[in-house]
């Protein structure tokens, strides 16, 4: 039996109010058989940028056929086009606005196929379109109708220049680099646009962050003392600054945006 | 294949301790192939009010066939009766505390067939019922034999009176309308209970709430500037008041049961 | 047709990350039919001993055949053993830290065939395992190739000494129980390592808290009036304390390991 299609869902929709449900009612209506994976619904409200960082360090881990339903829309019923986007083995759907910019990017570095429509068929979503919640209206269905196998092309116009957002990379520095705070994470972890392509880890490092410095990368978190900050490589190859079985963003005050100094010792 | 059925679980017992899941476990128990779906696990702690609100918002987007496993419940283990109420093609299994009031009163409106029966057999339930978690021990069991295909009928005796919530209707004002927020959500858009129906979209309102005034109503957020108050109608046609990419609620230290007035310019 | 395996998941992940999405990705990447269900995400990091303790009163209601995934994982990449373990009829997936360990003491008092394996056989992880990342690289991995069949003692080495956290027991009184606030739940309810095993419920009790003394104990929340503070059983059988309609722990300003005495009357 072919494995019926997935579905992951990201929202700034929060978990309360019953519009994340209300997108799968919808979806199940149109496909009973998809898969639902709920990937984020705590997006910062209106934080595309936010919201295209989680998309691009999750989706890699999907299967090919996955579909991305992706709404953080702050543009909702303005002349923002509603997109889908076949990236490799990946759909993603959902507002024009930047937040495909890192699924964009990756399948773009892996040299897989890209195709991009424009959503503009209105018998693949609900009869009735507000202005307001294109993703139950308009994304919702034209997932569940992708996952039933309509094709990709089916369901609007070519479409060849999708927004991206300038997403910051690291600048060099004599005998290091500089970069910045992308994303804080659940446990209080920065998360930096340093990746181990630049910071060899076999190098010994002095990190900068405000006035702090971290001497050396460790290899993990319970290598060290709670309480102690360290800066070592996430779970994508990114660096990041913890404090032990604490938060670093607590312990230093620190916000996305921030810079970042990895020098050579 | 026929699709399973699905149930959606409404609560308000967070997402932290288990409880939720629990109740899964036991559906997926009894039926091991019911689709699961959440609507909401973040009501307010015994705000049956807020769970009839988004359970009235919710359910007319799932297919005919979805149970609605509600459980909010401040009088579990009271006389309070369980109760299953067949709602046109959906079912409602949880409290009659009034929980189910906005789905009753659409099936009247919409003239479909209701029925509602007292859950008053064992047979369907845990083995071992405590007085302080029927959503585990009866709630769940019935509907996970409802999804499996035991009908409402035989799940309990007739019941021909349900508790209903006296939820505030808009009463006519000289030239307009007044209500009230009847609902925050995650936006601190403020949702209020007049609707399309009473304030129709062609006209030039005034909108009043506590000492401002809003002139006109918008199409959507993203036509006016970021920061500003605008009203509009919200995805299922009620009038909300929203701060573009901001907090209605923190602007203007709303909170639930506030008037608002609309009235013609 | 034989049902699909049920993959329930526990970590203190939070939901915001994409990780917990991740792991499903992981996840039905290998066996795409397994049923998921989260358990809780809400775990306080690194918080070892609440997850063991909600997944010791959670686990009980899954059916046979389920797989407990559960990461609360602080010495994540350091020498603590990755484990999986035979429980009866269900599985638990995860670091060998003590967050089993309810889960191994009550297979172990209904005289359950208990086994537990160190997973040294990275043929079953991704090709790829971080440090600091083993809910994706290892646990979700093993897990899903047990919902897909394979036999546990296929995962790795046997393992005879899994870790066990030395959780708090009651002890006597003349007249009574001395026993602790073991969680604070999500409606502010104090429940207590004390149970109905030790405080019989035909008893007329005191119980102490704090400078407080409840007398009696109640059937359910709703026999008192909302504001009053009650003692009663909670839904698996342990004394809890509970302000109806209320929070117990804000009233009393309690927290986990406050101590807790029942007297006889």
């Amino acid at each position: 039996m072919k494995s019926p299609a997935i579905i992951a869902l990201l929202t700034d929709f929060g978990l309360r109010d019953g519009n994340v449900g209300v997108m799968k009612g919808v979806i199940l209506s149109i496909t009973p058989q998809a898969r639902l994976v709920d990937l984020s619904h705590e997006i910062e409200p209106q934080d595309v940028r936010q919201g295209a960082i989680v998309l691009g360090r999750s989706a890699p881990y999907f299967p090919d056929g996955s579909i991305f339903l992706s709404v953080v829309d702050p543009g909702v019923g303005t002349a923002r086009r509603p997109m889908a986007a076949r990236l490799g083995g990946h759909t993603f759907v959902g507002p024009d606005n930047g937040l495909a910019t890192r699924l964009i990017a990756r399948a773009e570095r892996l040299g897989q196929t890209t195709s991009f429509v424009h959503l503009d068929r209105p018998q693949f979503w609900l009869p009735e379109v507000t202005a307001v919640f294109h993703g139950r209206d308009v994304f919702a269905p034209v997932a569940a109708h992708l996952a039933d196998g309509v094709p990709l092309e089916d369901l609007g116009s070519p479409m060849p220049d999708p927004v991206r957002l300038p997403l910051p990379v690291p600048t060099p520095l004599p005998g290091g680099w500089r970069g910045e705070v992308e994303y804080i994470d659940h446990f209080g972890n920065l998360r930096t646009n340093l990746r181990r392509e630049e910071v060899e880890e076999d190098r010994a490092w002095v990190v900068r962050v405000g006035g702090t410095e971290v001497r050396g990368l460790a290899h993990t978190f319970g290598d060290h003392s709670p309480g102690e900050l360290v800066a070592l490589f996430g779970s994508t190859g990114e660096l990041i600054l913890a404090v032990v079985n604490g938060s670093a963003a607590r312990h230093l005050g620190a916000k996305v945006g921030d810079v970042i100094e990895v020098i050579r010792a």
